[in-house]
């Protein structure tokens, strides 16, 4: 599978740990524990359908073929704006894109590597060659800035993706390795963070949980895509873990025996994106990394689940 | 693949077309209208997870193998209760399923017939071979009872299937195609039918524009999926189309010259139990069709998309 376009799309608001003062939080306190900054915030006029557009009418610009000959669209999104009419859908109305099968998947965190895994197998199953991917997350509209757990860790942000199954132009990269893994049966599963739409919105009650779980599978998803191809994480250029939080991705940094300038990190101005976080980590790195260097996407999401991809530029 | 076992959960509690009357709408008026007389209505203890896995512990009865060698587990809602931790999470907890890749899915009222299509990528993939399949709605979380144009349509209920790439005992069906195709780019795309979730719920602004598009596309999808196996619709033992509006399927039958007694018919009980609907029905069908039959599910979701699976007994 070859990347035939990337761009990201983050809203003009920001939201800096200033205003968590609120809860007793210090701008020092926040980025101390969580290498967060300042956020993005949707506008009252966006959402995770306006925002995951925007990007891809930025990646558009790149595209070296038609956008009607795109044959798959996956949205991928667990703070949707409409669960009928998905993400998905409304890119394929706004790009009239007349021959695609359209759907939006959500494992958390990990949405955007299980959604090119979906591509993988339609790609493999011979029913689509030229794919979509859309992931967006609009957390501040599940989130709550009273929660003094959680409420300052989220930000808002979008990332699209055009993947071909055959190389579509000379400066592509290739997707070498897909791989995810669901683990509701671990820890603490389906409980350790939330987003329950009508119950609560965003919480996270076993955010240690998480955290210890995360550095664990992060770690073991980079291993599992680089012993596919006999790689070492010293030879990747990148690594592009999901920006939850910045002493999460220090610590998969010391289990890889990697250095610090090999990480992409953006959780400092963008806060914690969900399943965007590595799509916009990627669209952001993607010009830094020459020709035949690899990188690797690495993530672990609330559910949970994990997954990795590995890029060869 | 192979359908190795299948069940379906209603919840308990009905509510008959009495009930909206506070809607000024008489029982008679529904039913004629939808095709409608009762619902099933989840208990406030019950949600979309927890029916999913009421579905999956029925059809575990039936599974000729191990529920641990399952590899691919594939949640289907657009009525969530949790995104994060997802109704496929859910059951990889509670059934302490421990390798699999695990996703939700959601193309409105076609996610079930998306779900298998995705099954069907993962199998082509060569990444999983046992995939099991959860289709779930909890629409009365987020339908109106005072919306008067569609506060009497939605129903509760959800429907597992495990499914295996090669045969794993003797009574088995077999699925024959899958499709599937987004249509957001038709008509009202994605406004025809919504579900936002902190934005109003469930709604259906432009009805008939559902309806018609539903007919067509719901035929053609049925043509698709015969085409390929030269078949015609007089060959099907059941047609198990999306449960929306009996008129609908009424529509659908005569496009497709078939006979009554060829539908199966669960909207009378059940209202629109969402992408479940069709699985639904195969659960309740299934034993009355016979060794070597044919059946076809076809599907019509609000965004829009649609799609149909042919199956051979």
């Amino acid at each position: 599978m070859f990347i035939n376009a990337i761009a990201h799309y983050l809203p003009k608001e920001e939201v800096h740990n200033d205003y968590f003062l609120r809860n007793g939080l210090t701008d020092e306190w926040i980025f101390q524990r969580t290498g967060i900054k300042t956020r993005k915030k949707a506008s009252p006029s966006e959402n995770s359908h306006t925002m995951g557009l925007e990007a891809v009418q930025l990646a558009l610009r790149e595209l070296p073929y038609p956008v009607e000959e795109v044959d798959l669209i996956i949205g991928a999104t667990y703070s949707p704006f409409d669960t009928v009419g998905t993400v998905a859908h409304y890119v394929q109305q706004n790009l009239q894109i007349p021959n695609a099968a359209v759907v939006t998947v959500s494992s958390a965190c990990s949405s955007f590597v299980n959604a090119v895994e979906v591509v993988e197998g339609y790609f493999a199953s011979g029913k689509a060659s030229k794919a979509l991917v859309v992931a967006s997350e609009h957390n501040t509209a599940y989130s709550n800035d009273d929660d003094e757990v959680a409420g300052h860790l989220w930000g808002d942000g979008a990332s699209a993706v055009f993947i071909s199954k055959e190389a579509e132009s000379q400066d592509e990269s290739q997707i070498l390795e897909v791989f995810s893994r669901g683990h509701g049966h671990i820890g603490r599963g389906p409980e350790g963070v939330y987003l329950r739409p009508n119950n609560g919105g965003i919480g996270m009650p076993f955010g240690r949980d998480v955290f210890t779980h995360a550095i664990h599978y992060m770690t073991e998803s980079t291993k599992e895509v680089l012993k596919k191809r006999d790689l070492l994480p010293s030879q990747l250029r990148y690594i592009i873990p999901h920006q939850a939080n910045a002493r999460i991705i220090k610590n998969v940094l010391k289990q890889l025996e990697m250095q610090p300038e090999q990480a992409w990190v953006n959780i400092t101005d963008c806060g914690n994106t969900g399943c965007a976080s590595t799509a916009i980590g990627l669209s952001q790195a993607y010009n830094k990394i020459r020709k035949n260097e690899y990188a690797v996407l690495t993530v672990f999401g609330g559910g949970y689940s994990s997954g990795a991809i590995l890029i060869q530029r």
